[in-house]
């Protein structure tokens, strides 16, 4: 079983593989880790393990979970330290029935059964009263994390802690409300539709710029134009404008980065006492190809150094034509 | 110039280049960017670019600085963003004057001189009233982003804000000592030399840990048993038992990991109001070898999954024989 801790320092949980840990000489050579492999797992008949299927999309239990449910939550202290066991669900969303590696080659209609499954499924783990938050993402690519096995799928961890930076996030976005009375996401998307110097594509309402601060090139954050807290009670209705936009900003990375490896996370409040997020926090997805490992000190310090300015990564990703090969 | 530019939502500090900045299309294929010098350019003569020389140490300003010491330092605000020009100062500290790449191969008497190094010139930099930070840090290997030159050298940052995790580090171990009365780092230090499982090496005044919840695979912390927020004051005196465990830490892993690419950073206490931090923080160094990429969504989230638990980290280093090839 793997275990949940907590850095006395900064507050940060862990997950601490122990069990199905890989052993030292694993990492000596990592990339020889990655099995290109010839049968793709995903596309045998994997029917009987599903949790959840609709229109193409099915939900599997990950094969090797890092969260489980099967025993009861409780922290526990070890001297100073804080731990637990890994509590929690860790599912894979195989996002087609087909064997399409990339989100970005999927239909409009497929990204947006991929979508309701995400919503569908916060909305089953958020009914268990020890998870404290539902992360949903995507790893593409090697270098992204994600092994080689060519059949596009997102993952939903549902966890009893909160992520460091969704404090980060939550307390900050709470402490400009107290000021200012106001949504700073709101008052960040109609700043950047003025300006417009970092918006890459918009709809009817989604808006994805390249955010002012961008700690990665090529970083873009996908942002609702009308307030909610809470992915999963503020994506109704406009399911079919957040797959339109998923769609276009991927096929501009694929088109204009020559399909590069990319993670995707989408920012929710927590599970638990949404009220008390719902005028500050404003839920939205940040899109981050993996194209450099320069990023090297930045694990340590969280000083990040930009090789590009988000005004130039705008105008790249604008220019980019989608239809020509889409 | 380049400019420093602030989250708004998190309030963390990016440097973003501008004028300097990387065309897009050099993202495309990054690992063709990477050139393989066969004429080092640190052996050549570079004597007259030199800010600092001692014991075969030079400290010379970087050839492509991204901090600029030579506008006056003032933030502005666009709307809700806040940005200044990167006012501060870049340097290369150029480790031998041999052409060696890996700092493990130096010996201890030029580790020694290289941390005096760091020592010297952030005593420097701190007295330029517009610091607040200044980061002294290594990338070795081009995992760890730096180029593959081959020579050893890390590079000192002076920068007038703090970065986020040096605030998360200070803030906590304030909070700890608001209500115990006791350091943080001091109580964890005693903790792990009572308990061991998860030390790696020591001598009369460091101790090298796996920390509890590492966030990455071998991650390892330097910490001093003597308690001291600053670095450059609280090195005085203990620069041959700091030289011989950084030698010994980096050459158990260069050894056991087959010499991996790393980063180690300086955690010292902001250059300001030194007196606040005297009683709660506690300098110390994060060494992390850079063997995965697995590190995906962890980027947007600050949710770490490690694939190897600190205590195993621990048995493996602790085994490396580093006298067999030493």
């Amino acid at each position: 079983m793997s275990q949940l801790r907590k850095d006395p320092i900064v507050g940060r949980w862990t997950i601490i593989a122990t069990e199905r840990a890989r052993r030292p000489a694993a990492f000596v050579d990592p990339l020889s880790t990655v099995t290109d492999q010839k049968k793709c797992p995903y596309c045998q008949d994997i029917a009987s393990h599903s949790i959840y299927e609709s229109h193409g999309v099915k939900v599997i239990k990950s094969s090797s979970p890092i969260l489980d449910e099967s025993k009861p939550f409780e922290r526990q202290a070890q001297g100073l330290y804080e731990v637990c066991h890994s509590y929690g669900s860790h599912e894979i969303v195989l996002e087609s029935p087909d064997h399409i590696a990339n989100m970005a080659d999927l239909t409009i209609e497929q990204i947006k059964a991929v979508i309701r499954t995400y919503c569908l499924r916060m909305q089953t783990h958020r009914k268990d009263p020890s998870i404290e938050y539902i992360l949903a993402y995507k790893n593409y690519g090697v270098a992204a994390g994600s092994r080689n096995i060519g059949h596009s799928r997102s993952q939903i961890m549902a966890v009893p802690v909160l992520p460091m930076r969704v404090q980060d996030k939550t307390r900050g976005a709470e402490q400009y409300f107290d000021i200012h009375e106001r949504c700073l996401f709101c008052d960040m998307v109609n700043q950047e539709l003025k300006n417009r110097e970092r918006v890459i594509t918009e709809n009817e309402y989604f808006v994805v710029i390249a955010p002012f601060a961008s700690r990665f090139p090529f970083e873009t954050w996908v942002l609702p134009k009308y307030h909610h807290c809470d992915f999963a009670d503020g994506i109704m209705g406009y399911e079919d404008s957040l797959a339109a936009i998923m769609k276009d900003i991927l096929l501009r990375m694929k088109i204009g980065l020559n399909d590069p490896a990319y993670n995707y996370m989408i920012q929710t409040s927590p599970v638990k006492n949404p009220s008390s997020y719902k005028d500050h926090y404003h839920w939205h997805i940040e899109v981050m190809p993996r194209l450099t490992r320069v990023a090297g000190f930045e694990r340590g310090t969280g000083f990040y150094i930009c090789p590009i300015p988000p005004e130039m990564t705008a105008v790249f990703l604008r220019e980019v034509d989608i239809h020509a090969t889409a």
